[in-house]
């Protein structure tokens, strides 16, 4: 018979320290850049987990981190698994009182906080039940913090052990825990198993995922916080890929100048970071040498067609189209062209790639309709997309709406989708943001779509307010580019969608905001829209 | 926490069925060709399911197969793991006493047997106490054999019920059989568990591996009854490759034929074959166009320099070496060059390829000395390799020889090496090959690779031969080409040999022979030989 020989999320660094000891990570840190490599990640990741053994800290406590995304982060991602703990990574974008509340749900006893990110946690200290150890990512000079006995991370990890005594667990035992936020109430839990991350990495570095090799060189810029980086600092380590961390507040100029200095060939964040790249890259008139990327990947949420084509003409860049979520640690998919369609037209392409894509070998789906039926593939019935596979959630931890989600067997994801028949995914909206208009559905991404691909406008969301006749219609809020060529007004927006839709589909009216409203990360935050124009006649 | 969801070989199938229902299957039948597609593997493999099970095949049960690459073959290789039964590939090539002790030792309930392979099994009907079912791959006028009620493969499937209906079992149950020859003594059984099986699918796919996409057209040369075709089968069927298997008795002619026709892309087989390649290719001076193969691999045994120079110049082909064994499913490593090495020179990076490459994610190995203890991975220090990992075997099934090979956790492969610092394996020689010369090793496969650079020799193979004072010296067995440009002669070897080795090293003596003697799996057989030989002074 085969070997028992677990599936460990430690396996991944220690093959990376083996075969790739002389690679590199690289992270910007303000205007300058610390490098080091998979040799010194592993004895520094050694001495982490000899710190927090110190500290109390084993199977199965819980290690919160609250950090950019940095070679320290990358270290407190393998470390606490490593000794049979658990990496809890913290969203520096929630409000306090869910930060708070997370913090006390997972029962972190120790968190690892970036100094500058200190004061967000001092806010809420006093009201954190389960953290005994505040620890500083820094020298003992950056730690400058109020936080009751706050220490230095290189302090802590200069008197710990270079001995890696690696844990003996179980592949099924929970690594990783990261929060998603609710639609409503309290954010959920989504805990991760090693054996979960280990198969997640193997497959989304697959050819035909993101076809990662030592040969990369992967900057993440998703933070590191949000449903684990995608899985990057995993998988880019499992190949030996080279790593490039883009440090605190990476803004868009920051972004292409690493991707110049350092040759990144992948690089992954949601929209609206790539928009505001494009943005930048306009505005500001310099030139960058972008040409090593050979693939940037967006994710997190639609990606509008304008963004895919500027990107395809003005950077020669073409965009990949990933697709997840928290409950799926995170990848069900990554759009890249089948074989099969390469004879598609250029205008047919670009439909192709603003797709999901087709779902990573592993993941089973269904689409089922309102009535609890299998829809068709065929690009046209929508259905809700429901997802099982050896890396999704099965329950949130310590939670009683688990029960609405996770559903005999099936992960329900409430994204509503059409499948097309080669298999592609296209998200038509989530299952809480349709529009329903007399009865019938209308689709707010759809329309947003079309809106965003006006060259006057910067980003647009369409929410449902209610109607006295028929129940609810569709509002469109436009944020205008700083510079347009006329005046941005709401028949301009509905004559260039109007060819596009039916007639009852187009928006009742169109309101000019200043900005969107985000979430911790970075999607439109449509509740705050719906809240402020709720009386919208 | 994570869902609990099976790693079974049965997701590589419903996988490809899913998302590449229309890739095509392509088998050569004489001269002609079948094709199809997986959605039509997937069906059959259902009915051949059901029809062994109303045979009464069913967990744990075997079913041994005896035959070519084909498509049949294909279903084979996934019907008996869905219905929770083991698929038992039997060596067309073993000798009477072995075939029948194997079958016996696995005890095959039914054999699935290519038509013109049936005199073979006739020939030690009478020896199997366990086979029941002798079922033919063709149709009923393909059944011509005398075996006790052997019936078509093809009434079978067509009387049985085309549902799908998968085997709950779980992934650490065994879904395959694989005899290994042992140097003495009878055959020993490998099995495979369905989760060994999916991760090597997984692994062997990946971009520094063979780098399997769906776009790939992928033709196993490497017999299916040979170390699950190196995988092949799985993995191509898991990123959704199309197919392609070259039939019985497959020549030189067939496999160029078929790259040709069909755009392989990438192709796999023992030296053996691609020697024979280039040989017919430089004999017939017929023209192919090959230019659709982007990876050649090689395995099973070393590959000698000259083939790789020949392919690379003559056909523009680089070859792929690749290193394994049944004990691994097979794959331990794939040598594909490191970004780092891309400055080597020519020559440098033709001495790369020949070694044995860097173990695959997931692989652990160590190197270890006559003395039990780590040699240093300098490129130097030689020891034996040992492994482990989740598709690295832990027994001989049924085998008392087990504790010899599987120790501590640790299969020892019996391969001497050396890794150099950049992590490539170099095989130096099998443990028992090597030639101990007055208390010194002799790698035997040293001298062979560097007597068949020379242009007038087929294939050479050294051996050890008795000797009353140095207790053995190497003898040099060569096969010259038909068409020499000189005599060749035991000085010619020598004379060209010696650069390159200590005097000490060199062969006492060089035969000529007409042929190098091969075991079933086509590697030299020195045991052959050095019965051959005892005497020779």
């Amino acid at each position: 018979m085969t070997m028992r020989y677990e599936l460990l999320a430690q396996r991944i660094l220690e093959g990376a320290a083996v075969r790739f000891p002389n690679k590199e990570i690289v992270t910007r840190v303000g205007e300058g850049t610390h490098r080091y490599t998979y040799a010194d990640l592993l004895t520094r990741t050694a001495r982490l987990g000899n710190a927090l053994r110190e500290l109390g800290v084993a199977q199965p406590r819980r290690v919160g981190t609250f950090a950019w995304n940095n070679y320290r982060h990358l270290e407190a991602y393998f470390a606490p698994p490593t000794i049979g703990a658990v990496t809890h990574t913290i969203n520096i974008r929630l409000a306090a009182d869910d930060m708070a509340y997370i913090i006390n749900h997972a029962g972190d006893l120790a968190l690892l906080i970036d100094p500058d990110l200190a004061p967000l946690i001092e806010a809420i200290a006093h009201r954190l039940t389960t953290v005994r150890h505040f620890i500083i990512l820094g020298e003992p000079e950056d730690v400058t913090t109020t936080l009751p006995g706050a220490v230095s991370y290189e302090t802590l990890l200069a008197a710990a052990s270079p001995e890696y005594r690696p844990a003996d667990v179980d592949e099924y035992s929970t690594m990783g825990l990261c929060y998603t936020s609710a639609t409503t109430g309290l954010p959920k839990a989504v805990a991760y198993s090693h054996r979960a991350v280990y198969l997640h990495s193997l497959t989304s570095a697959m050819t035909d995922m993101f076809s990662l090799s030592e040969r990369d060189r992967v900057m993440a810029v998703v933070p590191m916080f949000h449903a684990n980086c995608w899985g990057l600092p995993y998988s880019a380590t499992l190949v030996g890929a080279s790593q490039m961390f883009p440090g605190a507040r990476p803004d868009p100029r920051a972004i292409c100048e690493m991707i110049e200095r350092e040759g990144v060939t992948l690089s992954a964040g949601v929209p609206t970071i790539w928009i505001g790249v494009l943005d930048y890259l306009e505005r500001s008139g310099v030139e960058y040498d972008l040409s090593s990327l050979r693939q940037v990947v967006s994710g997190g949420s639609a990606l509008p067609l304008a963004v895919l084509q500027a990107y395809r003409d003005r950077l020669g860049v073409d965009m990949t189209h990933a697709y997840g979520m928290t409950e799926a640690a995170p990848l069900i998919s990554v759009n890249r062209r089948r074989s099969w369609l390469d004879g598609l037209s250029e205008q047919e392409q670009l439909e192709l790639c603003a797709k999901q894509g087709v779902v990573a070998p592993g993941i089973e789906t269904r689409l089922v309709d309102e009535n609890g039926e299998d829809a068709e593939w065929d690009g046209e019935q929508r259905g809700e997309l429901w997802f099982r596979g050896p890396w999704v959630a099965n329950e949130y931890v310590d939670d009683e709406r688990s029960g609405e989600t996770f559903v005999d067997g099936w992960y329900h994801s409430g994204d509503i989708a059409s499948i097309d028949p080669d298999g592609y995914i296209q998200i038509v909206d989530r299952v809480k943001d349709m529009v329903k208009s007399g009865g019938e559905w209308i689709s707010s991404v759809d329309l947003e779509s079309e809106i965003m691909a006006h060259p006057d406008v910067l980003e647009a969301a369409v929410i449902a307010v209610p109607h006295p006749q028929w129940q609810e219609r569709p509002l469109a809020c436009v944020v205008p580019r700083s510079q347009t060529s006329a005046p941005l007004t709401k028949e301009v927006i509905l004559e260039f969608i109007q060819p596009k839709f039916a007639r009852w589909w187009l928006p009742d009216d169109v309101v000019f905001i200043d900005e969107i409203p985000k979430t911790s990360v970075g999607k439109f935050d449509k509740k705050v829209l719906r809240e402020r124009f709720e009386s919208h006649a």
